[in-house]
Formats: C-alpha cells, sequence, structure tokens
C-alpha cells in the first residue's frame, strides 16, 4: 500500500500495533476515530532537569494531566505498548526550544538523539471515551465528519508547579441537550482520560471568544441545537511549554495521539 | 480539659481544625472515627534528592500511594487545611534515617529544622470512605470497638521508581459475605483514597500468614462469618523507606493521620 492508501487503511479496527506500525513507516494522520477501546496518550519529552516540576504539575492538575506512563530518563520504550518507541510510533511531533515551536517532523530519532536524559511522560486522552460516547449513541462529529477534534486555549489557570505553570486547553464536543447528561456520566467514569466535563454550554466563560476558531485541530462541526461541551485536554503541557519555556522538550502534534495497548476500560472506574 | 479528656473527647463530630488542634496541643491517638466527611491523609517527607523518584513510586502505584497533596520543599503548610502545619497537625510521627526508624514523636518540629528542602508528601486513606461505608449500614468493627485499623505487610510487589520499591502494605476490614459486594462498590468511587480492595477473602493469596497478627495497628475484631477483605494502604510508603533506605525520612505512625479541611465527598467520581 500506498501512504495515501495506509491512512485511509486506519480506521476503528486497525490493531494499535498495526497503526504504531504504520506511523513509524511515516502515515501522518489524527488518530481520532482510530483502534476502536485502546486508550490513546498524550506525550511530552523533557530534559531530567525538569522532570519533577513536570510530574508535579501534572499531579497537581490531573483533569488536563492524567499520567498513564512515566518512562525513565533516556528510555523511548513505554510500558503501556509492547515493542513501541516513542521516537517513531506517534504521527507527528512539535520540538520545542525556550518555549518556541522550532519543528514539526513525523520522527525524532535524531533530535532525540542529541539529549541523553529525557524524561518522557504519557498523560491520558479524550480520544479514549469518544468510542464509548458513540456507543451510547452520542455522535462524535469530529470523528464522523473525519476531521481532528477541535481545542482551545482558555482562561482556566491550571496549579503551578516549580517553573511550569500554564492556563488549560480543552477539547470540545457538540451534545444534543437532552445527551449531555450521558456524555457527563459516561466521560466521568474515565477520570484517567480527563473524565467529565470542566465546563458545559458557555464557552465565554473559560475566555473562549469564538468557538468556530479553534486554537488547535480542526474547525467544529455543529448541529442545530448542540450544546459546546468542554473536557480537559492534554494539549495543556504545551500550552505549559510555552508559557514556562523549558530549554527543550518534544510533544506529539494536537490530535497525533500515542496509541496504547491498554484496553479503555482498564481506566474506567 | 486534660489531655486524656480531650482524647476521648475526639470523635465524628470534631472539626478538622478542632482535632488538629488538639494533636498539636499533644494529644496522641489513631484518628479513625474522628471528623465525620473529612478525608485524612498519610504523611511521607523526604530530602529534595528523593522527591522525584517518590512522586514517580507514587504515579506508578496509585492504590497504595494516591498523591492528595505534595508541598513545596522546604514548607510545611499544606493546600488542604488552611492554617495547617504538618509538623505539629499530626497525632504521632516516625522519623527514619537509612530505613531505620530512629524515633516517634508527637511533634517534629525540632527534626524538621535540621533539613532545610523536605519535600512532603500527602497521601489518601482508607479512613476516608470508613464513614460511606457506615452509613450503608456496614459496620466498620475497629471504629466500634475504638480501634487501631489492622495493616499487614503482603507480597504483592509495587511498580518500582528510580530508588524506591517495596511491597504493598494493606489495611483489612472483616465484612458480612451479603455486604462484600456494597464495600467493594462503595470504596471504588473514591479511588483517590485507595479505592477498590487488592483482595477479598483470601489473605494467604497475597502473603499474609496469620490475620489476628497484623503487621500495624491493633488486631482485627472478626465477627462469625466475616470475610476478610483487603484495601492497599498508605503506610506502603513506609515499607518502600524500609526497602530503599533513603538517608533520612519522617512519615505519620500508622493509623494516626493528618485529617485535612477536604470533604470526602470530593474524592468521590
Amino acid at each position: 500500500m500506498s501512504l495515501d492508501e495506509e491512512t485511509d487503511a486506519l480506521d476503528e479496527n486497525t490493531t494499535p500495533a498495526a497503526a504504531r506500525e504504520a506511523f513509524r513507516a511515516g502515515v501522518v494522520r489524527p488518530t481520532c476515530g482510530v483502534a476502536k477501546g485502546y486508550a490513546q496518550a498524550n506525550m511530552i519529552s523533557l530534559p531530567r532537569e525538569y522532570a519533577y516540576d513536570f510530574l508535579l504539575f501534572a499531579q497537581r492538575n490531573p483533569k488536563p494531566c492524567p499520567i498513564l506512563d512515566v518512562l525513565d530518563a533516556g528510555s523511548p520504550f513505554p510500558s503501556i505498548a509492547a515493542g513501541s518507541d516513542v521516537r517513531t510510533d506517534i504521527p507527528l511531533y512539535r520540538v520545542w526550544e525556550n518555549g518556541k515551536l522550532v519543528d514539526t517532523l513525523p520522527d525524532i530519532t535524531d533530535v532525540w538523539a542529541k539529549h541523553d536524559d529525557l524524561v518522557t511522560f504519557l498523560i491520558g486522552c479524550s480520544f479514549t471515551f469518544e468510542f464509548p460516547l458513540m456507543e451510547a449513541g452520542i455522535p462524535v462529529r469530529h470523528i464522523l465528519a473525519g476531521r481532528n477534534v477541535p481545542m482551545y486555549d482558555t482562561s482556566i489557570k491550571c496549579r503551578p508547579a516549580g517553573r511550569f505553570s500554564a492556563n488549560m486547553v480543552v477539547s470540545m464536543r457538540g451534545v444534543q441537550p437532552d445527551q449531555v447528561a450521558d456524555a457527563v456520566q459516561i466521560s466521568a467514569r474515565y477520570p484517567s482520560v480527563h473524565g467529565a466535563p470542566v465546563c458545559v454550554g458557555s464557552p465565554e466563560s473559560i475566555g473562549i471568544t469564538d468557538v468556530m476558531h479553534p486554537d488547535y485541530g480542526d474547525a467544529p462541526v455543529l448541529e442545530e441545537g448542540d450544546v459546546p461541551v468542554f473536557w480537559a485536554c492534554g494539549v495543556t503541557p504545551q500550552a505549559a511549554v510555552m508559557a514556562s519555556k523549558p530549554t527543550f522538550a518534544i510533544t506529539h502534534a494536537p490530535g497525533h495521539m500515542f496509541i496504547s495497548d491498554v484496553p479503555d476500560r482498564t481506566y474506567m472506574v
């Protein structure tokens, strides 16, 4: 298959290992709607000297930064996916220097090699509860439209920790009024992947002025009567990188996640 | 009141602030059954150089070590209790050097003063869900008997992190067979305070040979037909101190907890 065919071939029935292999081979696309039933993760790698501050930042802000895995310094091998390598198995990466985005790459092997002590954090992603939402009859419109989820900077201040501070980033899904309660309850069962929404129905109350123009991802698909529902988002660490300016960082590109081997239901409480 | 009278006066109707004030004044007693409706916490303070490894240990072992608060290096002031001081507000402390218990004290102000960079972790405690258990009609026998909860070393290995490793410590409550399901479901709603049991009904399967002789706390009260139910316990960090031998540590004494101002229900999912 060509890369284009491989991109199209990835869907909810793709296994996590096959999806990672496709990304390793060069496929670049958002991972929403791929590998149904398996937890997806946000990624950030930081020099060892920032690891404690960042881990504490995550601990103090568990809604946007629920930690699924922390790799040992220098190791690219996660425990939540057999045989995987965080340098190659994510579709698209961002490279940061002093809080500035300096590169966007489908493979970070060369960049990684210049640093010997990177500590990598894998953080829960709301894509994990999108399939349970759909199974409950709640249409997840960006998946149905083949788009990335819309994500927004907000005025919600995270609790700072050491050198890290940030305003929370959120993802948004439009939900019909009679399905909001179900969406809340279903997502609440997954606290490790952001859990219940942080805001329902009032974008301006969290500093979002134009819901049709997200800061990350694709423009939303909203149907007549949809209530905008906002969940804490694992892009928040990237807002922390921009605000706090660590000397170096690598993250995934928003919506382009690490797909783990861990079944969603493992994270259900 | 004399200290003895103050000790007897502490009960479920005592406010967290009044309980902490009593402990600050010198009252020494286990905190089970005190200040109904408020989360209690295990405590460990470590030199800054151990903080990342310990925070990672906690993150990798969320059942025994659910973090409620991490204080900045050198600070004794928690965010989860207004005006409180972790050097005085716990009824009894243990001081450790190189993994050995060297002192047991009701106040650690003098010991603390010799270290300028202690990082203090407050960790969820199963005492938090004991009142919800009782409200559901499940008698918590050690409270009714005015005893400390029994706690046991086990053969369950925690995931190591950096310099820290340990076998899990568990607490035990005897529950009638027709109430075990309720006890599981109620405690499962509190993942931040150990959540659902790690073992139901078979002490030997987790390496406990004599349930009547716990390693920490008081001997259990078991009634005819009771099933022993085991929950992960926040004394596990003390097992990690014994196994991993950090140069210095201060912990609470088992069962003698920090009582926070945070309502139990805050931790319910």
